[in-house]
């Protein structure tokens, strides 16, 4: 771990050594965005069994986020620059892009992806080979040495089965969403910026998991809940 | 239910009509294809506990699937297309866009939505009020009056977190995937060609879940089990 981070608080001092172990942590954004909570691995360490838990226990869409120095290196766009490109010759999308979100700023959403092994790309094998060769790619960038683009396209393929979400340009100065948030302590962790989150939903209330219930579910099974506001 | 049915299988008019009632029913494809099973509901008839029963129960991507003639009418494109045109501007993207999956034929993915109204997207509230208008866009298209595109354009919005799956245009004549199999099931039941469906997982094996699970569970829930075969 880099030395600057030693004045972060405990809680994220703590969840950082819970992901560099291959743990997953939660991330609370803010009750005055989402209001969510998302279970959260480090893309590296994305085992089916990670898949299995995070459909299980979270229920929402798992995504993988990548830091935006990821996208660039590779070249990835975000999906509303996609389907702006694409209007020209599917005009319906135009009148559809979603360029500001009801919870503030632009969506996240990138490509989709499934791993150039997977079969049919959604089981919990596929979708962990798919979130750990993302997280293959930010360690090469991360690690400044290799051809990231090149070992992005030899290893995945699109449309897929898991969403790809990117870091806004200005990270989180710019935005305070569940993707800064993750990439923010993934790189805190010392781990590449790349990660996989599901947001954590309620079948009682049909809603978001409340932060209560959340926090129940954290001391149920020890792991570390962060609060957005802890990070920056 | 139309006359040209009456010679399906009874299988399948007992799914057809659970479908009307808007009960769940299941569908393997076959075992020489993806050998998957999918939960599916009629999108018209999905409601937040569809949704919270999908994600439980089945596991995989809540998806939304649509004939090809409400595609055509909406003039909605295939992700692979999208990812095309967008690669003019993004040259990453045509080293690879999936052209033909390992299974046969061409991914369904088209764009994701989620409805106008929604929050945050994915909870079992806003992905039921998404479904819903996709259905109710289709339920126009099949009645042949009102103005799809324009249903379409001020209900939904894309990206979002409801992946929209398109009935390849020869329909189960082209590919017997489960978006074509789940849509000849709405065509037969009488209802509008969009369904939502989602593939059942296993956390044992981290593979799809067996048919014979699948024929166990189907018992265990009073569900129909739809063999593709069966589906002309």
């Amino acid at each position: 771990m880099n030395e600057m981070y030693e004045a972060e608080p405990a809680v994220v001092l703590k969840a950082a050594a819970a992901l560099r172990e291959g743990r997953a942590v939660m991330i609370h954004d803010s009750a005055a965005r989402e209001n969510e909570v998302d279970l959260v691995y480090p893309a590296i360490h994305c085992g089916p069994e990670s898949i299995s838990h995070l459909r299980s226990a979270a229920g929402g869409l798992i995504c993988s986020a990548i830091g935006n120095d990821v996208a660039r290196a590779v070249g990835l766009p975000f999906m509303h620059d996609v389907l702006a490109w694409a209007a020209a010759s599917y005009p319906v999308l135009s009148s559809i892009i979603e360029t500001d979100t009801p919870y503030g700023g632009k969506p996240a959403f990138s490509i989709t992806l499934n791993h150039r092994n997977s079969f049919t790309g959604v089981t919990d094998a596929d979708r962990s080979a798919t979130v750990k060769a993302i997280g293959r790619v930010a360690e090469i960038v991360a690690g400044g040495k290799g051809d990231a683009g090149r070992q992005f396209a030899s290893t995945l393929k699109a449309p897929g089965h898991v969403p790809l979400l990117i870091e806004a340009p200005g990270g989180l100065a710019e935005r305070r969403g569940h993707t800064e948030l993750s990439i923010r302590l993934m790189r805190i962790a010392g781990l590449p910026p790349a990660s996989v989150v599901c947001e954590m939903l309620d079948a009682r209330t049909h809603r978001s998991l409340g932060l209560e219930d959340a926090g129940q579910y954290a001391r149920d099974n020890g792991l570390i809940l962060v609060e957005g506001s802890h990070l920056h």
